[in-house]
């Protein structure tokens, strides 16, 4: 009998915020794994840390340091992929001996998640599973207190990065937004939404969910490089009341 | 000490996939309401069942028929802010007399929720605490081992009732989409993506993560009308491998 691999979304932060799906499926799994920077415990394993089985075996998966190289670089996507090649075969060894492992991931799995790297090469060989899980802009919007769509509202979620015409072009032909990925891109956004009239509906949030958690309308909050964990809401119209 | 109003987010369908936070704040609260169409038990009664206290009070919010007249009608929005303030002055009377109240949600309650109503009205007077739930689209992806985005990938939730027109450049100006309400637009989808070239990755999922779910490919389901429980995934472009 081989294992099975459950890829298992854990939520945006808060360790309530992981489903009783992942809660069990996580206690019971003899292995676990996660991705990680260097020298940092993990945010997935931050969040997991309460459910864990302490008996299971850790597997961590630490970026190599090409994430510190531009995505545009050449020596990028190969290192970047010999990396998931080496965790997916750790995690094939597990498996082919019998054993469930359990990947963690913050916020959904299939939704902006590194564990997607690891289903596309373990899928064809293994039994995988995913358990969604609550994304972090969800946890945002709700802490936001912030009715995102309603009716047939159209929801983008767009990147940050984006040049600023396409920027403002995608916010034009949409109800309601996510912008994520903010990072030095907040004077560009801040710009956009001032052209279009939206900076009144514009909702910053950090670290939604968790501790030292960030809510601040967009016009109050400076200019400085966001980091990881945040993104700016912007409401749909309001709908019939 | 007046209550606190829960709105609770509790997932797509199966009991499994509804946080540790709404599970425990259900058990807890000595009332909880749910909508729900006439006659019928309520999907978001259905998926909760297992979780209930069962000596809480039940609040049913059936919908009046005017939800059958199209959403165009002058009668619909009068009608419906008219049931929706009936919703809120009950749940006001149990908050007002000290008890907490849980709101039921099938998926997340901020993204095309009917809570959403309920907390407009409520919020300036009470307390309101929102937990987010997984949505549909999210189980719906899951089970269908459906990566959506990942890098930069621009992500669209659309309805299938856009103008044919409007729905081919919004699907060409993302990476990814979901696309809801199909009821009777599966025709006309069809023939947008077809133009687009977007048919083999078009995915058909109704009730997911529920009894009698349906996964398939979009190009193997027929153009029968299609259940309010469903919606087509098209998967972004692979990114980095």
């Amino acid at each position: 009998m081989t294992g099975t691999l459950h890829i298992l979304g854990i939520g945006p932060g808060d360790p309530e915020l992981i489903t009783l799906r992942a809660a069990r499926l996580l206690a019971a799994a003899p292995v676990f794994a996660c991705f990680a920077k260097r020298g940092r415990p993990g945010n997935a394993r931050t969040i997991a840390t309460p459910h864990l089985n302490p008996a299971a075996e850790e597997l961590r998966f630490e970026y190599p340091f090409t994430t510190d190289l531009p995505v545009e670089d050449p020596r990028y996507p190969a290192e970047m992929a010999a990396f998931y090649d080496a965790c997916a075969s750790r995690i094939a060894s597990h498996l082919e001996a019998g054993r469930n492992v359990a990947l963690l991931c913050e916020g959904d799995p299939f939704l902006y998640g590194s564990a997607m790297y690891l289903f596309d090469r373990l899928r064809a060989a293994h039994r995988v599973e995913v358990t969604p899980g609550i994304t972090a802009m969800a946890g945002c919007w709700s802490r936001a207190g912030l009715p995102m769509v309603h009716g047939d509202d159209i929801l983008a979620i767009l990147p940050a990065t984006m040049p600023a015409a396409e920027l403002a072009d995608a916010l034009r032909r949409c109800d309601a937004a996510v912008v994520m990925k903010l990072g030095r891109n907040l004077p560009k956004l801040r710009a956009v939404l001032a052209e279009l009239g939206l900076t009144g509906r514009a909702v910053y949030a950090e670290r939604g969910t968790m501790p030292g958690e960030v809510i601040l309308p967009l016009a109050e909050r400076d200019d400085s490089p966001a980091p990881y964990f945040s993104l700016v809401l912007i409401q749909g119209r309001q709908g019939q009341r």
